[in-house]
């Protein structure tokens, strides 16, 4: 380090040098933290320590080192250390988090809620994005906060409605909850996302395009563009995926690395693809994770199929606490401006109550379509409506809008951003223990429900009860044939798809990710 | 793709949508050939047709992909797409193949014959190196070839030195050879990677210093710092890494993903604290690797072992085809100046007369102190000659020269230096085959040999032979306290070390590596 300082003037001939040394200091701090980051998770995770979950640590050690290198003056120093290219956020960290949570996605119970998950990720996710947008608007027009325009609002609100599961949802499997409560927050979480990004990308380009005379048709065109391309062509990687080891026969001889080399090329073309094809490739890995895990996992080796878990698992581990240490770090170097502390508590007034009408509003919608012991709970909806944390979706949302608005306003956003991603991460994360425990979800016996569940699921059984007005009926019918729709589409997976794509036959290939599923995603515990 | 075309104008608010378009489509075509180098060397392999080794292949689609975007005429647009960055080639790609080649080291083998190899790969690769800038420098002197100043000519010495046996070893692996050659060539080519990064940084450094007068002793000072410094941290870090999974217990509990992430990030570490202080990460890494497999290895849990086997193999792989990839691509986009040709052909003469002068040597002075029965047979001299490919090593510190030397000097050197990895990858990688069949060291039982090896080994049997002249007999007897040195080596780990860093207390924990070792390394077939 001292010969680094030593060399001020850019030396003729080893510059290369010097910029690798630069390079490996940096990296070695990244390292550190990481290795921090786990051990520290570890410990306090050993002490049942809740209040302090994993991300919440790696946070507090960015935020830490960030405010450390803040005093000792040696900013600049630091921040080429870290180097930190949006480039290497968006390639490399993103993808596998992406992936994964696609991937650890267990089968059974996410179909079972299919519809209630859409509801929730679709529907209510654009309620959220667009109560946000209007809030905030709103807003700036009364003085409460920086003012921004229309879109840029919506923008806001869009990439501010992606929520991060992964704290949360590392508690519920600690504590025990629901199964279906489980299931609709992590599916929900999962989906919104590229809901999230699909809307943000609209918006941004109903932004530069603002001169051609916006028509409404054009921007839902352009939002089914990006969220059906980009799924179908996650999709289909998957399904190429799926036929291709089934049929290849890798399995049979010891091909154990050539397997997994190509096991785990494919999420990475599949991102690839669609980023190539102007499409997002976030949405596609996604939906490449779901396909891969539900169809082209039952088609490996049995050692390839152990050995792809864990390298997923470690790899979204790395990438996903990398980027808390990131933000944390981020938010401690930046240059605050107070300004921004209004936006930042209106904006996090406006996110809760936008949650809220996404969470209770769908709720509603579910509860008038499914039989009375199956509605979801009211100590549900709130679980749910807690459990919105914004994590590393929005942080890269934001990142890019700093690039896509004028100065100002990119850079209050991603102020705004990362500061509801530390706070919510650290408070939400904190509580989610207690708030568990008050709402009385912990431990209850999920398996009676999932098995209580499973008796209704294949024949529907109609709604013992007939009331309200007219209207109501009409969207009732309207939601219960669409409730048909993922029900049917069950049917189709059990019928057509998985035989077509997997090698096994026998009528139980669902049951893998079943009841064993807390053993199948997150968490240092599992295998 | 259409749409990249189309803006050719940077337009203001979407270059960032663009250039992660641009490099998703650079990517997606990396992914794509990634994957036709791992299926085309399945289906080779799988067709016995060992004159077109993996490597080769890559090497070959490489060349091809090239090739083609050179006669389209959108050169400039793949080589964006490529965005091949040095850093990245340095800090991702070279860490996980050198680290591997450390870590597949069987230690039974390897230690067992740890003079004769560390002779080879030191003593031996400084030979090569003098003797390949001396002819070099002599070649330009009369006018054979491009002129280079002699420490340059040095650097190239060096640099060419660095052999790449990943070809040769595979096929030695599927055809079945001695153990004791194996492990001659394994070894010596994981071990004179160190050196020659050594020697060419030295070099370099003194070509930077030509001003301030060139102490022979300060050289040698410079060498040592490299060399041992470079060797002690990587060491180190592997001890720390030992006694920390000896003593944190994480094999008791379920924390196989906690374990497998710290275990994986310390190699990078050991690469990165090596970059940090101004050493050579690479020669680090691989005594890290050796020293994790040797210690750290046997106190993970028995799945993270079988994980960080695959693990390691797994990235190496992906690394190592890229890197060939990479190599064929760019000999096929580069500019030829014919001026290359002369130097490229005198350079493959002299680094074969070299490679003579470094293997024949070397095998004089090991045989000087063997016993009759372990002699070094002269068929396996000449399987090691013949066994010097030049790979990633070379090329990476060939890419290096180009940003050190003047820029002719650098351009003929990796010109010359892509030239003849090529060469010597395609022709020797082919003919690999042929040559151990030539030599009959094909398949004659190793088992045996590492048997009557093994009953020689604790006790030194010494030379039944007295002959020779004084001095001969004086560089005997300095050589066999060397030999002796090695052999207590061998005791201090079996009565100090191995107890100290590892759990295990039985005496055969050295056997981990020892008969299976063909299932421990390399190609598809194993696990």
């Amino acid at each position: 380090m001292n010969s680094t300082a030593a060399v001020v003037s850019p030396a003729a001939d080893a510059p290369q040098g010097k910029e690798q040394q630069a390079a490996g200091v940096g990296i070695l701090l990244q390292i550190s933290m990481l290795v921090l980051s786990f051990v520290l998770g570890h410990v306090l995770r050993r002490h049942r320590f809740y209040y302090l979950p994993e991300a919440s640590a790696s946070l507090l050690i960015g935020l830490l080192v960030g405010g450390l290198a803040n005093i000792s003056n040696t900013e600049a120093n630091i921040r080429t250390w870290f180097n930190f290219h949006e480039e290497f956020f968006f390639l490399f960290l993103l993808p596998p988090i992406i992936f994964q949570s696609g991937f650890s996605l267990s089968p059974k119970p996410f179909f079972s809620n299919f519809g209630a998950i859409v509801t929730f990720a679709i529907f209510g996710t654009f309620i959220a994005a667009i109560v946000t947008g209007i809030l905030v608007y709103l807003g700036g027009l009364t003085f409460l906060m920086y003012k921004l325009p229309f879109v840029e609002c919506l923008m806001f609100g869009a990439l501010i409605s992606a929520t991060d599961p992964v704290t949360v949802l590392s508690i519920f499997q600690e504590l025990g909850t629901d199964v279906n409560l489980y299931a609709l927050v992590f599916g929900e979480s999962v989906l919104n996302d590229a809901m999230a990004i699909s809307l943000y990308r609209t918006m941004s380009s109903v932004r530069s395009n603002t001169s051609s005379g916006q028509n409404f048709f054009l921007i839902i065109v352009q939002f089914l563009e990006t969220f059906v391309g980009s799924m179908s062509s996650g999709v289909g990687v998957g399904f190429i995926s799926a036929l291709l080891f089934k049929y290849a026969a890798l399995d049979i001889e010891n091909l154990h690395n050539l397997e997994s080399c190509l096991f785990v090329l494919f999420p990475y073309f599949s991102y690839m693809l669609a980023e190539g094809l102007g499409l997002s490739g976030i949405v596609s890995i996604l939906f490449t994770g779901i396909v891969m895990k539900h169809y082209t996992y039952s088609n490996l080796s049995e050692n390839s199929q152990r050995f792809a878990s864990s390298f997923f698992h470690l790899i979204s581990s790395l990438a996903e606490t990398f980027v808390f240490i990131y933000m944390g770090f981020d938010i401690a170097m930046e240059e605050h401006s107070w300004s921004h502390i209004g936006f930042i508590f209106f904006s996090i007034i406006f996110i809760v109550i936008a949650r809220a009408a996404n969470v209770f509003s769908c709720a509603y919608l579910v509860n008038l379509v499914r039989p009375v012991n199956r509605k979801i709970p009211m100590k549900h909806q709130k679980a749910l409506w807690y459990s919105g944390l914004r994590g590393a979706m929005a942080f890269a949302l934001a990142l890019q809008s700093v690039h896509e608005l004028p100065e100002g306003h990119g850079k209050t956003i991603f102020s705004t951003t990362t500061a509801i991603v530390v706070l919510t991460v650290l408070l939400i994360g904190g509580s989610t223990g207690t708030m568990l425990e008050r709402l009385e979800v912990v431990g209850d016996g999920h398996n009676n429900e999932l098995l209580s569940y499973e008796e209704h699921h294949d024949g529907y059984v109609a709604p013992t009860y007939e009331e309200g007005a007219s209207s109501e009926s009409n969207l009732k019918t309207k939601l219960m044939e669409f409730h048909k729709t993922a029900t049917s589409f069950t049917e189709l997976d059990k019928n057509y798809l998985t035989p077509f794509f997997t090698s096994q036959t026998d009528d139980d290939d669902l049951d893998f990710g079943g009841s064993s599923h807390q053993s199948r995603r997150g968490g240092f515990y599992d295998l």
